[in-house]
């Protein structure tokens, strides 16, 4: 218990990232000061947005060094706390990334409660993940009942909690993904109307058949040429959340398409980057209602957990080859009661 | 007088326009029956949307058939009326479209105060083109003082208000155009903080340098390379209302370019196409602001008057050349006091 290890970035990826991009370090078991806790990891989560900080170039959120620890959502329990607030054994959710241990500022911590749901889902469905889904759809999207609501993407970790608040909104839900297993899921488990696979060869008939309204809201994590299909069934006043490129972010040059502005100004819709920080004042709201919706059984989740700190690389490498469905968590340690 | 004039779209143009997609009709003078208005042209407005409209592809508003009237705005001057609210000598506003007389519906029609400025305004800084430029660059671009405006067709009449409402909102603004004359009448005449020729070879670097606290606001009527350039350059929240797309007009198929969503998610930013129309319930305040500005020696406007109703397609033709200056009319009649 004496000795630390953490994950650092080793060099910045090219293209696909692979194993070597990373490196494992051990480090003496930190101490906190005052107004700091040691917390131990029991999950963390791999995400794609990740990807971006991996590179130099300017994105939302400022690229990782070269040599520093892999910043991200971590849930883990209190080992030893100098703040009141906190207390041995609690369960928290923080910032603090790729690492065992961690000593982490009280302020940037937010308290967990066990009895409510899972710990984990404080990574997913009532975390990040799900407030990403609901106000990239909510806000951005403005949902109106009746509507086309078409998600690439859409048994991911976001996509599956926007297709499900896109369902409780009254819209007519058509899913995107990239298998058989996933298109089954998304339709026989979360109740979307329809669900279809990007790798089929009559994809755009299907999609075209799907949408014989036209699309209203096209919740994007894709890009690419999912996109460019999606993009040419919108309707008048469309919205268009983007919310990743996860088809784009191993490209080593800016991919080429048709140009999308004729589309947006013939259909007068809307096209909006978004990142879940802008709506932190609005977070408590969401994340009472996400945790009402879950209680009532109008919201289900799915998580994929990998065993094993050793093995965290491997968890986010697998994001990029579409095997993953829902929320992809690395178990560290147990929880204790 | 027996004898009316009108053109009528005689095939749907292939790629650029020529006269051949056009036909003169001679038709008998046309009398206005309960609640209608025969009035005589004064100035008919060319306009680029109206492309789009030559075409069969489904757009904003609908196409205009083979054998159809172009429709269009049009500035004229009341010969004969059943309705009490227009009088013979009254100017009025309407969409009339390319005749040389027409009789049109009271309802639709707009009495115009020649006191107040010149009638032709009405097509112009009064009329569609300046409603146009408000509420695309108010509503959607909501510009903040010290931002930086960018607005590809600069030159053009919606572009060169864009620019002048913008300064009146404490923006520094960059005008793109195609030609040194341009250029020299948006810094000299209007008042652009700078202007550049999109033709220059070294126009990125310059717009680069124009820009150097990046672009907040890109105003777009033109599409295509220019577009790709000012969009590297956009900061995190940068607005971008689409108002036209006039390099893409003529081409035979879409064009193809970088895609963009991945900006637009990095920088959180909005794109939107928008139309004048959908803004109806608010034209009376923005024409309001824009008579006071006029008056106050904040706008200037530019026309380019064409003589002679048997010049209207080359007047629309015109408007693809990129020779334009400002709003481009014809002149059909004469004002009568």
């Amino acid at each position: 218990m004496s000795v630390n290890e953490q994950i650092i970035l080793a060099k910045r990826p090219q293209g696909m990232p692979n194993q070597a991009d990373f490196a494992f370090e051990e480090q003496p078991m930190p101490v906190p000061q005052a107004g700091e806790v040691l917390v131990r990891t029991v999950y963390l989560s791999v995400d794609p947005y990740m990807r971006g900080r991996m590179s130099e170039a300017k994105s939302y959120v400022k690229p990782y060094e070269v040599g520093e620890v892999i910043q991200g959502g971590a849930v883990g329990q209190v080992m030893e706390s100098t703040h009141p607030g906190f207390r041995e054994g609690d369960f928290v959710a923080g910032n603090w990334g790729w690492r065992r241990y961690a000593v982490v500022s009280s302020s940037t911590l937010r308290k967990i409660n066990p009895e409510l749901a899972p710990v984990s889902t404080a990574l997913g469905v009532l975390g990040m993940t799900g407030l990403t889904a609901y106000f990239g759809l909510l806000d951005i999207g403005q949902p109106q009942a009746g509507e086309t609501v078409v998600i690439s993407g859409a048994a991911g970790a976001v996509g599956m909690i926007v297709g499900q608040i896109a369902k409780i909104k009254g819209t007519r839900v058509i899913g995107i993904a990239g298998s058989d297993e996933k298109i089954r899921y998304l339709t026989e488990e979360l109740g979307f109307d329809a669900a279809l696979n990007y790798r089929s060869e009559t994809f755009e008939d299907e999609l075209r058949e799907a949408c014989p309204d036209g699309v209203d809201i096209y919740f994007d994590n894709v890009g690419g040429e999912v996109s460019d299909a999606v993009l040419r069934l919108i309707n008048k006043n469309a919205r268009i959340p983007i919310c990743g490129q996860i088809a784009l972010y191993n490209l080593e040059k800016p991919d080429t398409g048709p140009r999308i502005q004729s589309l947006l100004l013939t259909n007068t819709a809307l096209m909006k980057g978004f990142l879940v920080g802008d709506y932190q004042s609005r977070y408590n709201e969401a994340l009472h209602e996400l945790a009402e919706w879950l209680r009532d059984g109008k919201i289900k989740y799915a998580e994929n957990i990998i065993e094993g700190f050793e093995n965290t690389p491997e968890a986010f490498l697998g994001l990029f080859s579409g095997e993953n469905l829902g929320k992809q968590l690395v178990k560290v340690s147990e929880e204790q009661n």
